[in-house]
């Protein structure tokens, strides 16, 4: 039973080194040289070869050292095998608080004071008091879910879409096209938290930009997929959109020649608003594997039908 | 008994209505000229005259409509006359929000990813988890610690620093020089919220700032006196300290040829942390006077010794 994780060597050891105390039946193996592919069982990494199936032919798992997964989806996957997208606490709360900050920063008209910094003037902007601004997120996953969390203490008006119903206290939950309509419609600063699927590819778009009310915000913390950079960035020269944080481009990274870092309206981030924590990841996969043991679905189990 | 308020139309308009509504009895008057002055038991403004007590001999209170009152201190009171300052919600969760969104910022290295978007840099910068991050408060009246408690969500290490010994649940509590001392040499964030009193006055200097561990920061949102603007440029400038938000400064408007404003490290904002919300603050004051006509203490009474 042999756990392979290919990742950067300060992540590796620190999951060795879990393994080794909590799992010690497990052969855990960081490079794919030294074990025998017929003997990984287990295998966690960011990236995956194109022959994934044939090359480890007894896989029972595919683990995602990220909370993306869409990019795993091509790797020919046998029905049998199970891809679990990471879930932990480390990159929620990342994700959390670059969420809270940039909200606030929008909130607060913070690229307009950046603007006015440039110029060296000193000059009070006109602000909405926080239960009169509407701040929404597009996806209701965990990362969705503990942003609203988050963001609740403040007073906003807090609204929530998903693919499908929910109900969560305290958020005003939105679900399918036209939930979606409803909700854009209501939008002050708009929060994209999506999983890329063929059905949000390319969801930020000129289209949805029209039905935010002038003087909306955006924070693209989704896939880089989501976006469609040239129509953000028109929106916001328009003057329609006020601001945008970007974390994600397509390609990454974004060529320097690109019109978005020189952008006065956009805080541009080179995707850092989350990622997996060594420890606490570590502490999660191994629950993960003995739920997997005892029989139990692990948490973050990837439908693929669905694509996440 | 005459309440007269100098302050902008909008806020008086909403004062105006309140009184009418909560405290029918006692006459509300907006223009100095239209009122006999030695009617005026009350009077509510920013700014006051340097014969403030020979102007008003029958004065009662002076309500400052703002937090900061160290500018009143200097109009000549007489003895007898109570100085209240703005103690109300809206400016609160205000000061509140900014140090929130200021401290995740700095926590996350915003003002280094500015400087990254400036150079069409894509770099992921080393960073610090949250209960790695050590944030400490200047001052711990009713604007730090309604800050400190907004921030224990986010699991920062908490401390705050006051003139007298104060216990608060969760933060670490300094108090006096020797504490102050204590309290610098384990902090990364520094919050300025003190009072401006000759005790606080250029506190924020270059010895505060070589007394900070590398790679500090610093939020200052107390009164533009607290600040040396040169030492701050230099410990930038020295590399000790790594960023800084300044949103009060000396004078105000900061002249635009003053080196802060094209700084690579400071985020300068034109002194809008935090101000009075007028329908929440006409609350407060009415509270304030009921609890006067009751012979009860007014919050916000202003201890013209200590100077706060």
């Amino acid at each position: 039973m042999t756990f392979l994780m290919v990742s950067y060597p300060e992540r590796v050891a620190v999951f060795r080194e879990a393994f080794a105390r909590s799992l010690p039946d497990v052969e855990f193996v960081s490079d794919p040289e030294q074990v025998a592919p017929e003997k990984v069982r287990y295998l966690m990494a960011w990236t995956f070869p194109e022959d994934l199936a044939e090359r480890y032919p007894n896989l029972e798992a595919v683990f995602c050292v990220g909370a993306g997964i869409d990019h795993v989806l091509n790797a020919k996957l046998a029905p049998s095998v199970k891809l679990i997208r990471m879930i932990e606490p480390g990159l929620t709360t990342l994700m959390r608080d670059y969420v809270v900050m940039s909200v606030l920063a929008l909130h607060r008209r913070l690229p307009a004071y950046l603007q006015l910094q440039r110029e060296h003037k000193w000059v009070n902007l006109d602000f909405a008091w926080a239960d009169q601004r509407r701040v929404s997120v597009l996806g209701l996953g965990e990362l969705g879910q503990a942003s609203l969390n988050a963001l609740k203490p403040f007073g906003f008006q807090l609204a929530g879409w998903s693919r499908s119903p929910r109900t969560l206290e305290g958020i005003r939950c939105h679900h399918g096209p036209e939930g979606l309509k409803e909700m854009l419609a209501a939008t002050d600063i708009l929060i994209c938290l999506l999983p890329l699927t063929p059905e949000t590819r390319g969801i930020l778009n000129a289209d949805l930009f029209a039905q935010l009310p002038a003087g909306a915000s955006l924070i693209q913390v989704g896939r880089g997929e989501h976006l469609d950079h040239d129509a953000l960035l028109q929106a916001l020269d328009s003057g329609h959109l006020e601001a945008a944080f970007v974390d994600v481009t397509v390609p990454e990274p974004l060529p320097a020649e690109h019109p978005m870092w020189s952008h006065p309206k956009v805080i541009l981030t080179p995707h850092v608003a989350a990622h997996t924590r060594a420890d606490s990841a570590a502490a999660a996969t191994i629950a993960n594997l003995r739920r997997m043991m005892a029989g139990e679905t692990p948490v973050g189990l990837v439908d693929l039908e669905r694509g996440y």
